[in-house]
């Protein structure tokens, strides 16, 4: 039996994103229907778990055969910190998508995927989905980007009814280790030194809970095309590390400019969120403070005893 | 044995530009090694044929190990007139893009694909390499544009070297019939009328022998990235109608605004050539006027019984 909201084939359901999607969508009244190809987590979580591995082409037909979804959410992705911007497993990922989205068209599902800001090329104005080029200067951005391409050819040749949400910078409880908020966590908890950057980068962060409610509401609503999954304010990355540290009382810890800014690291990236606010009305909620409140509670939680015996 | 230049797979070597191309590449030294999924055709044209379908990945695969190209120049797509802006064919020449692409980079051999002037964004400024947004409003467009994104992902994360050339308007003797230039040359010879519309969209018409020749100098240079290919001449529809109105006494046959057109039709689609000029020093060689002699000349030779009929 189905739903009233339908039954979602969910994709990446273990991963960052995509275990803030499962209490999402059930909470709307999804049924969830979480496909990997390892054994299911001990935490089912309220979601039916179902063995396929997509960067076989023939399982992402043969998983949208065996759940017969009305809706797909599509996050899986090679997501290795420091690994995922240049591996060449990016391509499998856009074949995979390829299929996935063939099989989702087929089967007449409405498509929410996983874009990513990195699409876009850099400059001084916010990204606008109309208005900035897609030039992306890493190999997962032209993966991503490539897939969006592939996703509109869709759109406007077999009849796929979806939406791109492109993602800016999500953080929050459970980020993986080794990106910079959780590695400022780390690093301040543990009273180790923090090199970093200048700093004087502005990035959109935007918190884990808004990341999933704006995929739930793009894959409720009936919006073609793509959409900016951000919160619109520009943050430099300073400012954030030094509210981490004003936290965590490590403000001593932190070595601003020690370490150099690669050529290809933008100075600004941040979304124009018009798009998602006029089209489905949605706007993030979770102010940066407020995020990082939670991010760092969750830290002291699980490093708390190392840190103090730091 | 290989030719001191190399060993050359090509696909699409049936096509229309795929002809050109196989004298031209022996012309410079290359051996050819043509890939088609139906027989080889009769007249082999000095080329070596080999029967692979590069629709199924694997063959892909196959083809690259069973002929080990040093070069590989991939046009093969879906070009049936009229039917090829539109159908879900060219997913399908997406995904056997990528296989072949990711057998090209496996194989270190040299890569050069036919992209098109459709994926970018229309608008009144020649289109260029480095400023103009990719942003196709056309289903074939998209895929290409896809295929775009994924060969720069390869180039950056597989060490693919290649170059992507961006075809603006081919036209000669042999183009398919049902295109503008062959469908107003037969109009005319059969002594039929010709309705077209108002025909003040402005194009870039690069004869045939010059995009098989700039093809060639591609393949043979190590330029990376994508290149323009035409002349970076305007010329309106209505010029080049007119054109072979006066070289078929057809002037009376035009109908000039009996067509409406498509909103989605661009008023100005020209390539800015400075890139291949500047980095492989090359231009088109051909004329307009001496263009269409030729292939006016072709169709009378093809058709001239019946016109005489008519």
């Amino acid at each position: 039996m189905t739903s009233a909201k339908g039954r979602v084939l969910l994709t990446g359901a273990t991963g960052f994103i995509g275990r803030y999607c499962v209490p999402a969508l059930l909470g709307r009244g999804f049924e969830v229907h979480a496909v990997t190809s390892r054994p299911p987590p001990d935490d089912e979580a309220g979601a039916t778990w179902h063995r396929f591995d997509l960067l076989d082409p023939a399982s992402c037909w043969a998983a949208v055969d065996a759940i017969a979804p009305t809706h797909v959410l599509h996050l899986a992705w090679i997501a290795k910190p420091g690994v995922f911007w240049s591996s060449a497993e990016n391509l499998r990922w856009l074949a995979a998508g390829v299929s996935l989205l063939e099989a989702s068209a087929a089967a007449h599902a409405r498509v929410v995927v996983a874009g990513t800001c990195a699409e876009y090329a850099s400059g001084d104005a916010a990204c606008s989905e109309g208005r900035t080029p897609l030039r992306p200067d890493t190999v997962y951005g032209h993966a991503k980007a490539a897939l969006y391409h592939a996703f509109e050819a869709l759109r406007a040749g077999s009849g796929l009814n979806g939406a791109w949400g492109r993602l800016f910078f999500p953080y929050g409880p459970d980020e993986p280790p080794g990106r910079l908020i959780p590695a400022a966590i780390e690093s301040m908890l543990l009273r180790r030194e923090f090199a970093c950057t200048d700093g004087l980068q502005s990035r959109d962060f935007i918190y884990v809970d808004d990341v999933a409610e704006a995929l739930c509401v793009l894959l409720a609503s009936d919006a073609g095309g793509a959409f900016n999954i951000g919160t619109g304010v520009p943050t430099q990355l300073r400012s954030v590390i030094a509210s981490i540290a004003s936290r965590l009382e490590g403000a001593d810890l932190v070595r601003f400019g020690a370490r150099l800014r690669p050529a290809s690291d933008p100075d600004f990236v941040v979304a124009d969120m018009t798009r998602m606010r006029r089209e489905v009305g949605w706007s993030a909620t979770t102010s940066l403070d407020e995020g990082l409140d939670r991010t760092v509670s969750y830290w002291r939680g699980r490093l708390g005893t190392q840190a103090s015996l730091a």
